[in-house]
């Protein structure tokens, strides 16, 4: 891999990099056991195993001092009332923080520590968000018609650990209810 | 320092984070012995110590895991042929990379490493930069009107290394020649 400074272009409107070194595709059939309406999962899986989101990854030496970078987007949709969002992670080196940029969209960060803090975090065009430390985060879409697209960029030995979110999910969930968009609790997610 | 995530806007067209830790403005009296001209620095400076550049910075414990963030703003203008710039500098813990975002106007990076490698890069809005470990980086604004407005974010311990390129300056310079701008071999460096 070159050590040469390189620059790369995000062009509106469909914000794919002009240097992609991989693509990640994750379809509804890779989200299992993630979405809390069981039900509405295998129904809408038996029609279409839909495109959820993806991920294009700029990749760097993964060493202390390189970052890691990407454009992250989830497409627009509901698993019954529970919009579409990322998996969503820890860092496997659990003390490294993320930077994400806002280009496209309009969703929320969802957040939490191993100690069972949570956040929310709205994110529409034009935020920056700092993911300290220690907290997992996933990202959701909940406009009806357009993709949440962001830039996002950390440090290269942190790794992902998704193990931890599968169990359970995260603390809080993002729905459509009768006033609109709601952060609610997770019925599944407990304390260990 | 609270460890809660946080979201802040980079709204246009002035670009101000709408959270800010620390604001810098660097004037041309700061700028002594980093502009090739010098007869053209003292005349300048002897009608206005003109603002040349500003950084907001976006605070966090300076400490490995953690990024700094902020938003530079380089403004339109030369000292005699050469375009207006940031001081430039290594990071004190070399092999740190930075990562630019660029919001507004036009301009280069102007990089380098200990080795004597030099790299200039355009920036435009919508480009990322990737500055690897161990090169030392400045940004010139080469627009007659705009700004040159950047998001950046580097690890938190990096630190800054000012006085090497305070001693010769950048390999290469960004000037207005006959035919537009001009990058051209610095005739003062000299490789140690």
């Amino acid at each position: 891999m070159s050590d040469l400074p390189f620059t790369f272009n995000l062009p509106l409107p469909h914000v794919v990099p002009s240097r992609v070194d991989n693509h990640i595709e994750r379809r509804l059939s890779a989200m299992r056991g993630q979405f809390l309406d069981e039900a509405a999962y295998q129904e809408m899986l038996a029609q279409d195993d839909r495109l959820i989101y993806e991920v294009y990854e700029v990749k760097r030496p993964e060493v202390s001092g390189e970052f890691l970078m990407g454009v992250s987007i989830v497409h627009p949709g509901k698993v019954g009332s529970e919009f579409f969002m990322t998996k969503g992670h820890f860092h496997q080196v659990l003390a490294t923080a993320e930077v994400y940029y806002c280009l496209r969209g309009e969703g929320y960060m969802v957040m939490e520590t191993p100690e069972g803090e949570a956040c929310v975090e709205a994110l529409i065009p034009g935020s920056v968000l700092y993911v300290p430390p220690r907290w997992a985060h996933r990202s959701v879409c909940t406009s009806r018609l357009e993709d949440l697209v962001t830039f996002f960029a950390y440090p290269a030995e942190a790794g992902h650990d998704y193990g931890t979110i599968e169990q359970q999910g995260f603390r809080k969930l993002v729905v459509e209810g009768a006033d609109g968009i709601q952060i609610v609790d997770n019925p599944r997610w407990k304390v260990d």
